[in-house]
């Protein structure tokens, strides 16, 4: 229906990643069913995060303080810096548990395509940070695309000169992943990176 | 990342019909990297349905004014009655633009698995609306399952003695459907309603 209020709500809901036209419809009379328990939750919830979530000035990750919760942690390892491509990449880094550096997010990778080139990237601030001399080690985490591996040697040019050592996570069969299913390319890279057992 | 606001903004939207954990992430953080474009309308626009949003007092449809567009229109066969399960199916329904009479939404369907009776059902108010004595014709449409079925048999009992003519639907292969892809019973139902080429 094009009634106004619900016909905008949809309209934004299905703008949502994982939503289209459908499930935006469902989503919003879900949400107008039930008002106390989501609908309202969820618009204070959106006016507290616009209030109060920002960038970290350090690494870029989001916080609700200048300097995020893990560039002000005392417990980390401080020579250890990870590089990965958006937000949701570091909090996949998190929730590995694997993971005990700081971070740097860049703010995408460098596509032709898109227009993103390294002046749009949080480059600079990257190099200025090795500048330090507290970091020893770069670890590389970005996606295994083709934009994602050129950033990857992109940024290893760059980072040539402060003599920090760059490495990059493995590439290889994922936990769980059956030979049979994966691609040509995945195979060749663990092939290549195996390692004795 | 268990950060108050992002995190508490992450459990809302998984709670969303169509987003779970994951999704949920990946639209919170859409929504703090769109914030004018999509973060600030969206929580506006759930305030504004939330003030102007009410269930339409004769139908149960969900519209901005007490009495919905479609009860108010005058351009409809005042004789014909649909009744739906939930506003979806209306909006469903009105969607197809093959229906041109009225609507009385349920509000559900009997299940004695979620403890639903026909006390919870506006079940009351449609016999009223049928008592009025201007409709002719009450179209059954709810879905083909167990719980809808047996809906459309205790409203069809209800109706007896109010004398206005009861249908429902029909059952059938779906519009692009293929035989070897559809389930037996409506493959049954399809060739018991066979009808004349």
């Amino acid at each position: 229906m094009k009634q106004g209020d619900i016909y905008n709500l949809i309209q934004l809901l299905s703008k949502l990643p994982g939503l289209g036209p459908r499930s935006g419809r469902r989503a919003a009379l879900h949400l107008i069913k039930n008002q106390s328990r989501l609908l309202q939750p969820l618009y204070e919830s959106l006016i507290a995060v616009e209030k109060n979530v920002k960038k970290c000035t350090i690494c870029g990750n989001l916080d609700t303080n200048a300097l995020c919760s893990i560039c002000t942690s005392h417990k980390r390892q401080e020579d250890l810096l990870c590089v990965v491509s958006d937000v949701e990449d570091l909090w996949a880094m998190e929730r590995s548990g694997g993971y005990q550096g700081y971070y740097h997010v860049l703010g995408g990778v460098l596509s032709a395509m898109d227009g993103v080139g390294p002046d749009k990237l949080s480059i600079e601030g990257l190099i200025k940070r090795l500048k330090e001399g507290i970091v020893k080690e770069v670890i590389i985490a970005l996606s295994t695309t083709l934009e994602g591996q050129t950033t990857a040697h992109y940024l290893s040019d760059m980072m040539k000169d402060t003599g920090v050592k760059v490495t990059r996570i493995a590439h290889g069969v994922p936990s769980g992943g059956e030979l049979d299913y994966l691609d040509e390319g995945t195979i060749v890279a663990a092939l290549n990176a195996r390692s004795l057992l």
